[in-house]
């Protein structure tokens, strides 16, 4: 299976790397190939310079939004939550029919100051989740892997044995079985994902920024997830 | 010490039931205390209505919110969010003077269907926490206790061994270590209680029930509560 990611940051860069060494083709998405290529400077925590990064993952492709959507059997959005519909407005029409998108982003708003807040119009009532999907009505999107640090993403059992929960929702039921074959392989165990139903539900997942930016905050370190205790 | 529990509502009662078995003296707030005390019809889930409550609850005194203000050296907030206000504001300002409220409290809209969402204005970038604390500045806001079923707040110990989260934040530090104190006499474990910081992390601690309501609603037991996994 071909899978296209879209969204060259920290989230997009692990999702791809996973993908990748579990044997799936990977064409990672951008807006400007040139310029997502031109940056190799290191961030303040020292990881690499996308470009850097992408020469020292050689398995992994770049093109534009319209040639990710293309290349890919499923997509990925690791984009931010803002520009995420415009990303996706790139692609050719055809190019989404009936494809998943699995929507892992968030509608983080940084304008309001820090810990950032959700973008008003895609929050309590709305999320990004469903905006993906009324915008792209010709495909599936499966909500989940939003509510924590993309190293526990590709990597649950580095924290708690692999007990703590990742949610999913989205309107077909069967989308959400091929994304959970998905997760399975990342180390998600079965009883570890909660289907909560339809894409609403991003309304919920996607409220868990708010506390999970908050916890963060507080114990200063971003390896951590909530494990639903009964 | 004495304790005033704004709210007749099934929070209400459980609360004001452990305070008064803890020895504390007890007295609930309400907007009407005659119609309080008229409501004996049992709920469809066979709880009792407040009026008879309250007669086999006889050590918990029942006043209007401004006698429970006055009764009160801490006042609990357990009334709807969207009221929450107003029912302070029925209080004379000198009967909140330095006085603590722990607001167990959610602003929840019903109006938009079901799972309810949160009241715009007390969501996001505000929340209702703040909204006290701005309204009343006379006191000591500390939001606690609110992201979960009322059982579990005064029962931690009734599921995985206590093991789960409450977060706390407010403005005053000696209000916290005073509200804890309370805590740990309800069975919470000090490394239970999470310190979010100053009151404006009840964004964080309010936007929990998106994702509360829907795992709720998914698992069909409100007797639930999350760990953090580290």
């Amino acid at each position: 299976m071909k899978i296209a990611v879209f969204g060259t940051g920290s989230v997009g860069q692990t999702i791809a790397s996973k993908l990748s060494s579990l044997g799936y083709e990977v064409m990672i998405g951008t807006r400007d190939v040139n310029e997502s290529k031109s940056r190799t400077a290191a961030d303040p925590y020292g990881n690499p310079g996308f470009g850097t990064w992408l020469i020292s993952n050689s398995m992994i492709k770049l093109g534009s939004f319209a040639e990710a959507a293309s290349f890919g059997d499923l997509l990925v959005n690791a984009t931010s939550g803002s520009s995420s519909v415009k990303a996706f407005k790139s692609a050719k029409p055809d190019d989404l029919k009936e494809k998943i998108i699995v929507d892992i982003a968030n509608p983080l708003d940084f304008s309001k100051g820090m810990p950032p807040s959700l973008i008003p119009s895609l929050s309590n009532t709305f999320s990004l989740g469903e905006e993906l999907q009324k915008e792209f009505p010709q495909t599936k999107v499966v909500k989940t892997l939003n509510t924590m640090w993309c190293g526990l993403m590709v990597n649950p059992g580095m924290i708690g044995g692999g007990d703590h929960v990742n949610y999913l929702c989205g309107n077909d039921t069967e989308a959400k079985f091929k994304v959970k074959e998905i997760l399975k392989k990342f180390g998600w165990k079965n009883e570890s994902l909660l289907d909560l139903g339809d894409i609403t539900n991003s309304r919920g997942t996607e409220a868990v920024l708010p506390i999970w930016l908050r916890v963060w905050g507080t114990t200063g370190t971003g390896a951590f997830n909530f494990r639903i205790v009964r």
